[in-house]
């Protein structure tokens, strides 16, 4: 990338009325310099099978040219269009819950010949149109794709190719499927039944992880058609998106990020976020570390809000954090979905940049300073390298196995125990990669994070042993190790294989009434000294114990444990603790690290990222994420305060307005 | 009408063993005078196709008019027999839920031509039976009919139709619901898909409007074939019902009450409402203020509780209260569901006036002396007409907007905004009637009160701004003018079209969480001092602003303004606010449109209401929705109480006992 | 039996590697003497259609035998093999849901004739494998069997049969199901619909008597099947199961336990419990009641907890409480469900006495104390004989009719209106047995408790009647007597026909809210002077009122009355009580009949249960079921304490440990 984007989407297909130009003046005022188009216009592109009309695309192209705004295109297959529905209804996807209806998007059966043929059909319809268009920069194929939970007969024939393919022989399934289990065996390779409605969890998730090879393999496919069209200096990407609780909460079930942006040039995200009093940062942080995660390389947020939702409108200085707080995670690019707001259908609620009168508004204006700003600074933030020494390791697989398998109150599921342990790094401005089962980079970090490693093949375990063995240091919650990569529960000491490096095993475990940590080892007070949901009965074999239960049966167990090994540590966190146990817990491993720092003297609500540009200079982004001024001593060298430009020297008190942010550039 | 009826329904056909003469005689007891009979008799009139049996129709008519009691006759289609579906399955409705089951009635295909032959035949039988008979006064078409969802694939290709001949173009339809929007446009009508799994709302409720049609046609059709065969002194009712929350809410959003009444002589409805200490008067003010505005006429109500369920049964002086309080809206009928309670099925515990042993109880009891009442007073009471100054616009276009743009708790819906304002009225002893879109008569109005109108044309919104222009009052919500009636959101300042009399804009709106008004500019309390799920950040521009929020980022908005525009006042709520204020707001409308009144002296729980009877005189209702006893001074002319006879002047103070009633005819 | 068998579920064929000498080594340590074998293991043991192997069979019933270990063999027909449902997927039950998927046990029509085919063919061939060896005790045919739903058109086929056969005409349905209604009248049998979307209650509950009836048949089938090859000195039993609460709460609905265990030998049940500070040992007595009176004879508990779920991992203490609660109650055997945990499918969490890493643990250990007690103490233990004076009156058909026609709050019904009665008994160590409408032993007991008899028969209210009138005591609840047995209100005063027993009628009844006894007649304190949920308007005849409800209109009105007819007592409680009323109740109820004995000096948390054994001497066993030490008095004659061998004498105080228990044996 050359410079930073500030982007949004834009609909000209959805308009009420002719006001390209209009827009295009408006943005250009806002400092937009990239749009992103085309994802959702199928219908509009090809109104009929066979007849193409690129009317609008040919117009917007010139249009944005003209302006010197630079655009994105999608590849408009992730909403299919009424005539192939009507002529083909196979090509919706038949899930658990039965046919599918013809409506929404994402809703095709991505494995579908007709679809694929009609798919490939379109994108190399447009890439012929578009590729020479000097306004195009890139591209995006498909759009938050995922597997929709397609599961037809089709696919389960696919399925048992795959394992049959995987497994050999159905008698290797039986048995590190459990299958005997009420009388689930497969004897013969035709007897394989559905699996949609299995009991099993071994094989449900080895459907799961099937159905997210899906993703790997239609968006590969989709890349490799695009990749013979496009031009050296345009890039491909794709617009991922995060577990959905009505807003980016954590690791994304149906896809493998890590896998399925191996054929991208650059990955891309959306991140939505809460927002007004609940505005944190964490969500932006945690979706872009993932993303710059996945290739090690600054990424898109291709999506995030502008009004959005009614209750995620933005308070004054809320827009402008959120843009720059995207910088400090590593985006190179901010786009809005999106530039208007929709006049009719689905997400009329989901306002863009304007609102439904197209005039300009708060929000907009706001969005005005960060294009100036933008464009100012671009050359000193693009391409920022970030450089972490901590990495949380996410797993699809443990993540699938606990849902077959769920915690007790089945409110809570593995991004809750993500979070619980992300949020606390954030909070303590410790900044992380993630890191996932297949990375082999896992030695460039001093300490990893491993929240319920559920399910984890042998190799894993033992990899992350040997991380310990040589001098890393690593923090386990309860429950990892438990399942092998089949999700079937070792017969060793549990915690299995890693038990070793954390000097302990359990074989009971329980659920905590009214338990807290006996005299309160971390002084985290009466309010907080609460354990819930989940607790392992530990004995230690070699670990300290950090923490006993106090419970008038169980009192003996350890909670929490730390156990040196090789020349490493190893902390095992056996239960679902409070929050500020957590993070007692966490600082207590960072600074047995060695990475307590500088930055670590301020916390949450003040919030500092930094990452190194092309000058090679470190940058220091400062965020107030609260509702009152506050005040900090900066840490360290003489700098710059990039967006007022005045100079700032160590040690000297700054003041930070109510979501407000400064950016200083050291010398 | 030539009297008040006092009716019950009556099943000879439930009854476990042959009870007709001791179940007339304790009718006449208790001064029942009509009966309405045979709606669910289908499979007992017609137990084999073809085949009829009219035994049990004919002695009840025989024995109804031997003992001088009258009779509602009602066509039996509602509920069909079992032959029809053994035959013919597809008569069954196909809805969005899937094939239809045997069992509960109202489940048919109103459209199916098999069901519609069937129909005519037993409705053609029937008829030509009873319509000579003396004891037949009237008919009654069906029975709560509804569309019951009915959308397979049949429905379907007639939607289609319906919108070729209505918009012309598929074209149109694209442009105007926005179907490019995710793919969905149809490109060609033979593409148009089934809307059961559309996610766009403007095609959602055109469908919703499409099926409100199908009742609207359907009721007009049945009343086509009994018009064929009854006497001029034959009426033709249906018993409409109303949004259902376990009792009669609010507006019904599956018929338009307005357009499908027009085939009927005379509008009839049933009302159910909670009792005990829940017992408000507000449901048969609401479902009285609509029967009778749909005719501008007296109604019936065909159905009341007696018993009811065990949370309804009456206190004594309840079922009295209640009777005169239908009387005091306007009906010339109060009936029962139902006379007995029914020993089998499944509507065991809704209780009729007797229960299962078919005794005597203290119910019974009561109501024998309502029927003395009534018959004695029918002269004075028939036929009251009544005259208001202030209406409410209620629209079912409105309410199905808000079914697809939901607002953000997705706990409130339109008829809470529309029991929010009316109630408040009720309070405050403002007799209103309930006008709609398509209604000529607005200028009959001093003061209109506008809920919710989230969905109107353009030319609904301009009549309304002439209204104000030309010296109206209206007082509207939140939400009101936002999209046209495709619910296609309006390009223009919002809200739409009506800003310009309300002297406002706004194009922002958030959901308010610890919200008040600055101030208290009310003096509400702090209690009652709140705003809820929606506020518009509205800015006045030639509006007097009666309220701003009270928040630290949008404390400069306006919640509630009041403008000054031609002859009229338009006040705007723009908020959710508690009933306090609603009240206030309310209160404060109608005194400027200077209706506050002597009525007004006395509010809930003392209601009261007026007409003028038969012989041109006022009569006043007084009534007491209380466990305690009540003091009021009597602010009209000197008079007769007519209950007891007694005499009454003008400033007497006059008590009412718990749950009592008073009826003062004015000199 | 010859002595009492301490057990567990073993799973061969689920077992992660080859560990059955290691397992049988750990269970002879532990005095395991029983397994439980076979349910599951169809696929293993036919692995294709024809095709068997008994290879595991064989080599588990040698080692056992080997090691003295005895076995019972389960026929495997509950969870069927994925290639009988590949070739004939019709074998799945078709269920109100809709078609069935392969995945889960217990998903078959157990009347299709495929299905029965292939299960005859298993159990015959296995039969004929086991059924001379020596190491077999006896059979379990199926496992939990239920009718899962079935409810598709072939079930519909064979219910108009039944019906037919019962009713003899379709007249005589229609009259005494009420199908007149809503227009369902049935006028020729091949117009009989499908009962599954019936909204008739009394058709809707004759199925659900048909559905319990192939349960039955079923069964009797299968044991008809086993009886062919048994040897004389084997058994048969079922394992039964209760209304599944997340543990067993009370009776089952799906199953008529009194007739399906005819056919068998023996009643085994399966029982699972609250735990840790929730356990109170009810469910264990409610269980061994209803299982010790299907044959008035010792049973066998087939399945109950080991470990468990996180939330049932018993404290220190508990295992062995339990386990000797079963005996107190009249078991002969206790067997955990099951010995290892299952490393994969869907039961991982479901905990046996070994845990994942098959190593000795907490509760295996304390399992081995109870082994040694069992085989120590089994011929003072074995056959214990009970004998009680008060028996609870349970239906099947009150509790089907109870779930059409719920109670007001939807949230309670009819097993917990059995559970509020039993449970208070309980609490004051009151044994009891288990009585059903078609018992013939009434008059063997003092006092009968009667929750919530919704449906009965003429016959059974008739008997009753007699009961009391020849002197038996009976406490009534709320709703009994009020319909027949086809679920028909009755027509006479209510409550129908025990009215004359009980000296009182009501008509009305309501619901309460905040309603409470007037004057608190029982001394329970304002907090539990409560009634809830129903409350019937009770007009003495003869009774004398216990208790008028404290209500404003109501006041009047009795809620529990006590009448003197014949030489007995009928109480009638007419509305939901707390448990502290109902325990006031009962109390006096009991001592009317003459039955506060010594036992009741003691009450909750101490459980005392006794019964006589082979030697003719009294068995006392003494049940602390809390977290503290208890002491009592014991009241009985000289004894020994078996478990410690000591002496006990009259009147000397006992000390129980937390936990705790003591059997003392009378001299």
């Amino acid at each position: 990338m050359q410079k930073l984007y500030y982007g949004v989407a834009y609909y000209d297909e959805y308009m009420p009325y002719d006001r390209l130009d209009q827009d295009i003046q408006m943005m250009k005022d806002a400092g937009i310099n990239v749009v992103r188009i085309g994802e959702s216009t199928w219908s509009t592109h090809e109104p009929q099978s066979g007849v193409f009309d690129f009317t609008s695309l040919d117009r917007v192209l010139e249009a944005m040219h003209a302006a010197g705004i630079q655009v994105i295109v999608g590849t408009p297959t992730y909403a299919v269009p009424t005539w192939m529905v009507k002529e083909h209804p196979d090509v919706l996807a038949v899930t658990p819950q039965g046919e599918g209806r013809y409506g929404a998007r994402q809703i095709m059966d991505i494995t579908n010949p007709k679809y694929l043929f009609y798919a490939e059909r379109i994108i190399r319809k447009m890439m012929e149109r578009v590729k020479d268009h000097p306004a195009v920069i890139g591209y995006q194929t498909d759009n938050e794709t995922k597997h929709y939970h397609t599961a037809g007969p089709n696919v389960q024939v696919q399925f048992v190719k795959y394992m049959r393919e995987k497994f050999g022989a159905v008698e290797k399934v039986n048995e590190e499927f459990g299958l005997a289990y009420w009388s689930n065996r497969i004897n013969s390779w035709e007897d394989f039944p559905s699996v949609v409605g299995t009991i099993n969890g071994s094989l449900g998730a080895e459907f799961a992880r099937f159905q997210r090879k899906l993703v790997t393999d239609f968006l590969s496919w989709q890349v490799s058609l695009v990749n013979e069209y496009k031009r050296p200096d345009q890039f491909v990407t794709q617009n991922f998106d995060f577990e959905w609780r009505g807003y980016s909460y954590g690791v994304q079930p149906d896809v493998d990020h890590f896998e399925a942006s191996r054929a991208f040039d650059i990955t891309g995200v959306d991140i939505y976020h809460p927002s007004q009093d609940d505005l944190t940062g964490i969500e932006i942080s945690f979706g872009g570390d993932v993303a710059r995660s996945t290739k090690g390389a600054s990424y898109l947020v291709l999506e995030t809000e502008a009004q959005g939702f009614a209750h995620w409108v933005p308070y004054p200085g809320q827009l402008r954090l959120q843009a720059f707080s995207h910088l400090a995670s590593g985006a190179n690019m901010v786009a809005y979905w999106h530039w208007h707001s929709i006049h009719n259908s689905f997400e009329t609620y989901w306002k863009g940049l304007l609102s439904h009168d197209f005039e300009p508004n708060p929000v907009y204006n706001e969005a005005k300073t960060i294009g100036r700003d933008f464009a100012r600074l671009s050359p000193k933030l693009v391409n920022l390298r970030k450089k972490n020494e901590v990495a949380v390791l996410v797993s699809n697989e443990a993540l699938t196995a606990l849902e077959w398998f769920k915690l007790p109150d089945q409110e809570k599921n593995y991004n809750d125990i993500v979070r619980l342990m992300y949020d606390q790094l954030y909070r303590m401005n410790i900044g992380c990669d993630i890191v996932h089962p297949s990375s082999e980079n896992l030695d460039q970090y001093k300490l990893l994070i491993v929240p319920a490693l559920y399910a984890a093949s042998d190799e894993l375990l033992e990899r992350l042993n040997d991380f310990v063995r040589s001098g890393g240091h690593i923090v386990y919650s309860f429950k990892s190790g438990f399942t092998n990569e089949h999700i079937k529960v070792r017969t060793t000491h549990q915690p299995g294989i890693i038990n070793e490096a954390c000097g302990i095993y359990y074989s009971m475990f329980a659920e905590p009434k009214n338990v807290s940590l006996k005299d309160d080892p971390f002084g985290v007070g009466e309010e907080q000294n609460y354990v819930e949901t989940w607790m392992e009965l530990i004995t230690p074999t070699t670990a300290e114990v950090l923490a006993y239960y106090d419970h008038p049966h169980w009192g003996g167990y350890a909670a929490i444990t730390r156990n040196e090994y090789g020349e490493g540590v190893a902390t095992y966190v056996g239960c679902l603790p409070s929050p500020a146990i957590m993070r007692q817990v966490l600082e207590q491993a960072v600074k047995d690290a060695g990475l307590w720092g500088k930055d670590q003297a301020i916390a949450f609500p003040l919030i500092t990222k930094y990452g190194r540009n092309e000058d090679g200079k470190l940058v220091h982004f400062y965020m107030n994420y609260s509702d009152e001024e506050q005040v900090l001593v900066y840490p360290h060298q003489d700098g710059e305060e990039l967006l007022s430009g005045h100079r700032v020297v160590s040690q000297q008190q700054l003041t930070l307005e109510r979501w407000g942010v400064l950016i200083i550039e050291e010398k």
